[in-house]
């Protein structure tokens, strides 16, 4: 990958980030981004847990989704998810800190499938997470003319 | 289904919505609970949209999960999810109010599979959600001798 | 639903039948196809079953995907599967009849979603399946100037 | 992996291969099986398109699936699918050769997660496939007293 590609991959993250209202939200931060993978992080306090003391599974989804968003848009074509899978392998509890690392598995024209582990900070496996991306019209940065 | 029956699904969601911190950071709102089925609520505001002002994934797919937690919970046995599925159709915009309606597809002695749909206040339907429960150990309101 | 709506379905599952060896292979059969819907059925022999005298898993997919593709193609817009999932809840046993009803649950300018519920010839639900959509280039019976 | 575990898991496989008549209807062969991972091989034919002469995406699935429930019964535990999500990424052509790889991602005491890729002989991939297992009553080969 080259050094332009991994600003443009930054760049798109800067961009993104700013209007990201729901990532801030829970706390989460975007850590790295690379063309087509993006990490992100996430620490379960008590306001995101159900009951249980142990992390809402919708955030936990949440966080993998949003690492799945920042590695699908690295490319700056505009990309939106249609549609993911979440496995629940185990719990998130509170004090934990959740890394989720998303990874292009393919992409074609139109269409992408990404694939996002989280873990814990032992290294422990709490979900595997699928998204397949649709690329829209647009640019996330508008550098130049457009063509989708 | 019996007045009982009517009687345990509301009073394991009272138990349920005590903690639910999650739940609420969003504003979440289980508006009915029934044997096996239950209906949760949520208004897009700004605080939960991703910077196009439309609705984080990870929240719709939160108040789908949180309305299958509420439904596959309403018989006392205590149940998670071990995973999921969404597909994304239609945007959910600042301003509209998003309804899930979670019911039960199928259950066996472990594991069982509800089906959710979002919909928002035109009747559009904005997510369609499969989720698969894992009865645990235990129940919502230990009334009696568990047997799991 | 039109008659010509109708015909039409009918007219699209004559021409896909003719080539449809992998179906014939199993003795999957189309009853009935209506716009957007289909249903599919299938006669587990000893030939279909993976050791334990069941049908194996990857048959009531398959003729859960036939049932899809007849729906998904039923308007004449040619369309392909790019996902699916299926929940297995009860076994097809050597004798008995398996039965695909594909639903249109959503469908957009290129992605459609639809459901697909697999029953045995006592109404027991074998199978759940969710097939995502895609709609490319071309038409199942060229009638007309195609446009995509 | 001791040579024991590798010797358990070649077992596993000739005992379920046996009564394996859904694989052979198709052609599948099991090449390899390692405590927890399997590799299945298809060739696609004439008689398994989908008149489109690309293999019926329910013979992908098969091919995968039957990768899958040979690596999730290598340890003895028999083990059955719950439930499998497939992507199809690219065509299977007749005169193609398929290679699905299943590798265990995570596993408790009832369930596990599989995933197997599926690629061609020249390496594209085909389809990426996760399966969901849960583990019953019993041994894949009766050697000792069960204990489940």
């Amino acid at each position: 990958m080259s050094k332009n590609d991994i600003q443009m991959a930054e760049a798109c993250t800067e961009t993104m980030r700013v209007n990201d209202d729901a990532s801030r939200l829970l706390g989460i931060t975007i850590t790295e981004t690379r063309p087509d993978s993006a990490t992100a992080q996430l620490t379960v306090i008590k306001a995101l847990t159900n009951g249980h003391d142990i992390c809402h599974g919708g955030f936990i989804f949440t966080l993998a989704d949003s690492a799945f968003a920042y590695a699908s848009n690295s490319t700056n074509h505009a990309t939106v998810a249609s549609g993911c899978t979440i496995e629940f392998l185990a719990p998130g509890k509170i004090g934990d800190t959740l890394t989720a690392i998303a990874k292009k598995r393919a992409r074609g024209q139109r269409t992408g499938v990404y694939d996002v582990d989280v873990t814990n900070q032992k290294g422990d496996l709490v979900a595997v997470f699928r998204g397949k991306s649709y690329q829209i019209r647009g640019q996330v940065i508008p550098v130049s003319g457009e063509q989708s």
